[in-house]
């Protein structure tokens, strides 16, 4: 069986015709909802919240409450999949995550827990489940997971970074050991949205967050190469047959659109510094697109919001296959009015382009 | 009078023939340097040390005693042009730049100092006399300035910012203030870059390092805009009939190489994200291009090091109207050793493919 969606998140996805545009927000569920900050309060830290299937629950179901969204978003962290392979994750207020220890060497790679995501990640699958019976089938849920590359960059710096110089050492001097951890990676990775697909996702988005630090050449060999090892292994269905839109988001990764299109995916992810209209020219068809409005104008007034809308859903223009979101999540400190500013236009606008 | 450079940097700009490719580093005078520390030591302060012709003359020396590169650069800050038009500035160690008061309106830009860069920024231009009196006309010596856009952000967000979320509110919001602020930041950067022309810098150089958080409607319209503006006023020779290049430096603007290119510079700077070979076929030989190694590199080994020179000047070919350089600055926690290899490898390899 694999009969058409009826969702309009995706149907889009897999470029079949809607009669208004659908969206979501990247980071939707988080600190710039008053809600979100007290349900968090609530379970004590982040990860604690991550790790709460009814709370992970809550705050899946927040931003769709207020603002009707098309999509869900699984309420998670792209480290909880370094956390399963043995590494000691923790968030210190203001100040990113934390690993311990840190990944330097071939002996540092083969010390790493073959995690099985039913074990070691089944309070996200349990979320999964949980979220699904919230949302009724109403609205779909999206499942995801960071790439090797992006999870790699924090397992081997030992956290955030500005300069990558230790993982960048690594790939220059020993790409062997770290494509044997991308490797590894891609292997939990599939496995994990595997399993997510199994227990209730809809849809999987892999975020690439850092790609864009790398050279074209370094992109393809590292990033690329263990995104494409992920597909290889992905469910393409769900247990009940419905087909399964694999959404890449490679930030920073525009002028290489077509080759993050040629991965096997369904939809690519842009950030706002890529033309949308040349975008869609150059996937020609072959993916949806996602995005790819500048996050920074949730800052901005009503009017200004309304007018971007209406430049990006043009620039698109009447064609099936784009899903509306920003170009990078949502920043904490955007005042939630203008998100519902931002979802009416989107309503508004597609509805009128998408009827021409 | 306007004959040909005997300097390897001047004429490759110009894309006249050499026998090796010059080569320079952005921010090669620094903290990466013991000789630096021990002069900025010296000075007090970062700021103290821009303000000392003798000491930002011996810093400006430092890297090309060690390794005999192709071009010194003014040691300054990009800053110093908003400190002249009224505006406090001050670096708090391991902290950034700190800006006081921060633009937030019309009034705000209507009460900026209108600098004249005799005056404000004498001391800059001393710094000028003093290297070029030092180099002897061995060396060129490049000037530079911040682009409009780039000094903006920093005026209106106060210092450094991760969103960016003040200065494109203002952008969105307030379009034609903004206009105003960057056209007064490229007239004061004009008048800025031909005063440094005036008392001897050869070559000027252009620092977009925030063009590339802009989408590319946004970077043409507020950036590139603004730095066009620039390049009309700027003086085509120095006083001796010389003709002074002008580089373009707009980091993460590599897919809009050919409308930076058409700007009227002599030189385009690219980082490593932009694919050297396909950048030198875009550009098609109407201005030099320079770059555009990964930093990162210089965190590996001698062997490396040398097989990634190997590849970047093979990606321009044995064609004139290459500098090479690193993508951006040089990291402060990069060994100098590195460095000299990096230096030996561009002579030996560029000598080897430019002979062919």
């Amino acid at each position: 069986m694999n009969t058409e969606p009826t969702l309009p998140f995706l149907r889009a996805c897999l470029r079949l015709p809607v009669s208004q545009t659908p969206m979501w927000i990247m980071r939707q569920a988080g600190r710039y909802l008053p809600e979100y900050r007290a349900t968090r309060a609530q379970a004590g830290s982040f990860l604690q919240l991550c790790r709460n299937p009814e709370l992970a629950t809550e705050v899946t179901m927040q931003p769709l409450r207020r603002y009707g969204l098309d999509a869900a978003i699984l309420f998670s962290d792209i480290l909880v999949v370094a956390e399963a392979m043995g590494i000691k994750l923790s968030f210190n207020e203001g100040e990113g995550p934390q690993l311990e220890p840190r990944i330097n060497s071939h002996n540092d790679v083969l010390a790493l827990h073959p995690a099985e995501p039913e074990d070691e990640l089944g309070y996200v699958l349990a979320t999964v489940r949980t979220i699904r019976k919230e949302l009724d089938g109403r609205i779909p849920l999206i499942g995801f997971a960071g790439s090797p590359w992006t999870v790699a960059t924090y397992m081997v710096e030992g956290g955030s970074s500005k300069t990558f110089s230790r993982i960048k050492g690594m790939m220059f001097d020993a790409p062997l050991v770290l494509q044997e951890l991308l490797d590894r990676l891609a292997d939990v990775t599939a496995a994990y949205l595997n399993a997510q697909i199994r227990h209730g996702a809809q849809a999987v988005q892999i975020f690439d967050t850092w790609g864009g630090v790398l050279s074209p050449r370094d992109f393809r060999a590292f990033s690329l190469r263990a995104m494409i090892r992920i597909m290889e292994q992905l469910d393409k269905t769900t247990p009940q047959g419905e087909q399964v839109p694999v959404i890449l988001f490679a930030k920073g990764c525009g002028p290489l659109l077509e080759e993050v299109a040629a991965t096997g995916c369904q939809v690519v992810g842009l950030d706002w510094t890529t033309d949308l209209a040349r975008a869609r020219e150059r996937v020609a068809g072959r993916v949806a697109l996602q995005g790819n409005m500048d996050p920074a104008i949730l800052y901005a007034s009503e009017a200004r919001i309304r007018q971007e809308v209406e430049e990006v859903l043009t620039a698109y223009g009447p064609h099936a296959g784009h899903i509306f979101n920003l170009g990078h999540g949502i920043a904490q400190d955007v005042d939630p009015a203008r998100v519902s500013i931002l979802v009416d236009a989107v309503r508004q606008v597609s509805r009128r382009i998408l009827s021409q």
